[in-house]
């Protein structure tokens, strides 16, 4: 009797599910900024995707996302014998969908030709029709007139870079020269492409990290952690499309990928300082001293190449407080690196844990 | 390639997993106070259990508790053919284990009898193996003397009470009238007793809550959240054991089980409005205004009885921003009661949400 | 090392997955006859729904099931400012996508008009456009022409029968009488209508349950068993399209939803016997015989009413084997009314259990 | 109302739930023999486990094994001063309970030394106290004649063989010699040794695979598939104590570790051939045949080196009907690697598909 009331619970949760909810994403603020969760690479039944715009949005609040594009493809319109070509459809459907929700949409689209030069999505544009034109530079330059912030998409694809390896041809020297690319994926769906640090700070783009869906989110990045969607993490003034903008073109992004972080130094260092907290000892013995460190953000860190003494590697699990025991021997701070914050192409982060 | 070097992140992940971490539960404080996750009863091998004393702290700690208190059986020892009886074995062996990890151990025994009295925990002891005496009473005394709270357990438990409900006897007003009985148990592994919140009124009890574990804590709770283990939530200055008795003593407690709380409105109401944020209004069209609440606790609350043209019920979803769209008709703010809040027996929380 | 090794299978596993495997559903066939796993209802971007046609195919093979109706509206196509009406694009888009996946696909359609009589679904036919018509009655005829199968959806549907009870009026009484109407959803969504059994019984129509589904069936029914999307099982001479027909129009149906059967004794009593398998005691003392039941279906049984001395209630775990002690003092069978196997509007099945 | 009714179902189900079901694994039988699910090799409060007996009993019972032995070390019992040492313990604890759950229980105990000769389990004894013994070899002569198998644990145990390499040593060889040495581990707990192919063909030993499990084994192998618990499956005439105990000492095993199968090719290729099934071809277009797999097991199998326009790797999912579309220009049958059955340090299965 009194359980089937507790199960009654259940029920009511059940039926609110989807009904505008937004999941919270631990993802730690940097100091006078707020961190947006942003998706800007994505397709729907208006290009080769499998779904309906709505569900776009509807993916984008339960995994507590604040920012997305839809970017169907200009060229590319497989479905066309049955949904005509409109390349500005998803963003009419929900437009207003996206405004009653609290999410911020940005308009986008995504030029898609043979490389070179490849893919790249223009964000922030008013009419992608407008953008459809034969000469791929002639779409550039459309955009542009609207204020577009040009990403390439997926350097390396190995559809279109047979050795996955990323480079830069001439038509992106000379969109450099002209000051319109201003971002390049990192991240794309599943593939990682580490030479895109090198690209992005000899050029100063915007490193982006999309998941490129083409089918059903939940089913592409099941629920457990570590396969969570791909995001770019943009660093901006205020949760705003405007703010947004402003720190995009600012390059002011992280990227988040398989629990890893991708960017500048300048931005991973205090999103891992904001995300824990060390603290004092609590307790000590003849030998040892037992502190413990606070980590409040969903992401783990993977810390490696211990100081002798030190314990070699440490994880601090997402969520969680662990417990570090250290040798008397040993004098703070700890050096670590942070396997899992990639900081170039060879790099990653160090930190210092000063207990 | 690259897919397996990010994979062995997670290798590392698992083999961290267990080394001293305590998952962060998100249960607000309130203001002034600290909010400390506690079970105050369970069994080892020493009893009727089926683990050894180490494994209810390493379980305590992975489900992020901050205190807890073994509780064998003093009368109970079906394991003595192989097992002598020790009635402060589970605390020689967990004192220093817990001590380094930073968890509260409560020194504790369950004094076992059959109704009246029933069974009753004594916390907060020196030596438990002085407690076991012939006479029940004689027991308490000796309980007493070390400063115990007496804690009574499961009082409608059905192998002692058929009809499943809590009754005062002659021994329990005795103990009553010389304030020797602290606190009393609202639910106990999976049930509930709604009449205790009568009882704790009258009496001027602690209300509480606890497992009284025998088997294998991740076995009886799976992970899902509405399983959840119960836990005593008592709100006390400081997280050390000094204050976690002093407020035991001054009944500062909640109790969480099954997605719901119980306690007394003046704790109950603050951890409410603790754990949620109501946003100002986002967007508004000619008839509707939208704004969110914010819940940052692992407690979901739901809301029902909503005044006309309000939603009926909202269910603000654990670590969740959920959206509400209200009609201009109505004026802030809505009123509801939080069904999953008990205050009285037949009384739930009523909140204001002011946007 | 060896674990990156190992690992790396797990990548290979992920990467083939939605390659075209069909899961196993473990529902038993009976003598002579094949259970076939059939939804008989469900939507597309084509009408009301979200997704593209051929992901409802994909969901199908992932669900283990043999035979699928998409069923667009005919005269309910919200989307058609951008996807132009066509009541065969699902059909067209998925014939061959579905052959060479060897899933059975039936030809349907919904036609849609307020009660009475609300909605049917009309399957088995060759052309859906030649059914749409303003007259409802003439869409039926057109259907029939077409030698459709008639269903009647979810008769009891709160947005046409506020009192969630389905009633027979004129044009269903018509529709018998003109030997039209051949099956009726007993369950659809999340919705059981029990006093279908006696309409069923009454006018001859087979028993059908369908998903009615319109977002993504892998959000809808997540993973857990007990929420397993609804199925027609459909007991026919063979695993082909004309077999799937004749046992439709023979009536030969089961229905299966949140772990229950519904449908007539005559098969659902062979579908028991068929799943299950009473050992002969492995053990006895003095007082006590010990035997196994094993059940090899993916459905559990409940077993209640226990006779004296028995287990008052037994549960058959699915794809699991159950220990029974049994008092010397009863003899065998056992007799038990299974909970969960519904064979009337207030009945369920009575079975032995021999050992 | 209905829906409370259904949940009610799943009260039932928790309750029933750990009341003697063994869950039905997956693996096939050999003609003429049956596949027994083995663990022996695991540790309880008696030596230095966390478990009480039973709890292993409960444990196998859940993840369907059919036989077990507890093995508690004979000559490292940490908790002596709170648990007496008795070397029969776990077994007086558990045999009857274990009798009435129909689970094979195989009495056994763990000589342990270091390196050499390393630890050995005595399986299929009568008295554990009788094999305690100051000298290794007494030991080993006191298990002999009581009837034993003496099984090598975990022989590259890095604790005492750093390098990870199982070495004979001339211990080793004498035991060899005297025919007294039955069975090696082949995968222990999270260790594979790929070695003991080589030294237990040379010697005509069993392979084995144990969980050496000393907390609690849902919590050391989670529910996902890939990281169920390890299994010896032993190819025994008959489900009883004297069937698995003659096969054991004529050697027909294989070991299930992560998803892989090691054994001998005599026993692993009519496994393969028993689990899946090879369909004729359900349909063809101008180049292409489509048929079908089906796996009826819980072991995926990861096909590779497929030969040219044949695919080159295919993934038969557990569990599963897998379709496989292949060239007109190939003829059957395909002949594939299975990457996951390994019979030697260096060889894995070969097997044919005829379609």
């Amino acid at each position: 009797m009194k359980k089937l009331f507790i199960i009654s619970f259940l029920l009511v949760a059940i039926a609110f599910t989807g009904s505008g909810q937004r999941k919270i994403v631990n993802f730690p603020d940097l100091p006078g900024y707020v961190t947006l969760k942003c998706d800007f690479h994505m397709h729907t039944v208006f290009s080769d995707g499998n779904v309906w715009p709505t569900v776009r949005i509807d993916e984008a609040l339960r995994d507590g996302l604040d920012a997305i594009a839809i970017t169907d493809h200009l060229e590319y319109t497989p479905k066309k014998d049955f949904v005509p070509v409109d390349h500005n459809a998803a963003w009419k459907i929900t437009e207003a969908y996206a405004r009653e929700r609290n999410l911020i949409l940005v308009h986008g689209t995504e030029i898609t030709r043979k490389m070179p030069p490849g893919h790249m999505n223009a964000l922030f544009i008013n009419d992608a029709a407008l953008i459809s034109r034969d000469s791929v530079w002639d779409c550039y330059e459309a955009a542009i007139k609207q204020g577009a912030f040009l990403q390439w998409n997926h350097p390396g694809w190995k559809s279109q870079q047979p050795d996955g390896i990323p480079r830069m041809y001439d038509i992106h020297h000379r969109l450099i020269n002209n000051g319109w690319l201003h971002g390049i994926e990192i991240f794309n769906d599943e593939s990682y492409y580490p030479q895109v640090f090198t690209i992005a700070r000899q050029n100063n783009l915007a490193l982006i990290g999309n998941s490129d869906v083409h089918a059903v989110i939940s089913e592409v990045y099941p629920e457990a952690e570590e396969s969570r969607r791909p995001m770019t993490l943009v660093i901006a003034k205020e949760r705003t499309h405007d703010s947004l903008k402003e720190a995009m073109f600012a390059g002011r992004t992280l990227v988040y990928f398989n629990d890893m972080l991708a960017g500048k130094e300048e931005f991973a260092k205090p999103f891992f300082y904001q995300a824990i907290k060390v603290g004092k000892p609590f307790y000590q013995n003849d030998k040892t001293i037992f502190f413990e460190v606070t980590n409040n953000s969903d992401v783990p860190f993977y810390l490696i190449n211990g100081i002798p003494n030190a314990p070699a590697s440490v994880t601090l699990v997402a969520n969680s407080v662990t417990r570090i025991a250290i040798s008397k021997k040993v004098t703070s701070p700890l050096v670590y690196d942070v396997k899992n914050i990639l900081t170039g192409e060879n790099e990653v982060l160090t930190i210092e844990l000063k207990y």
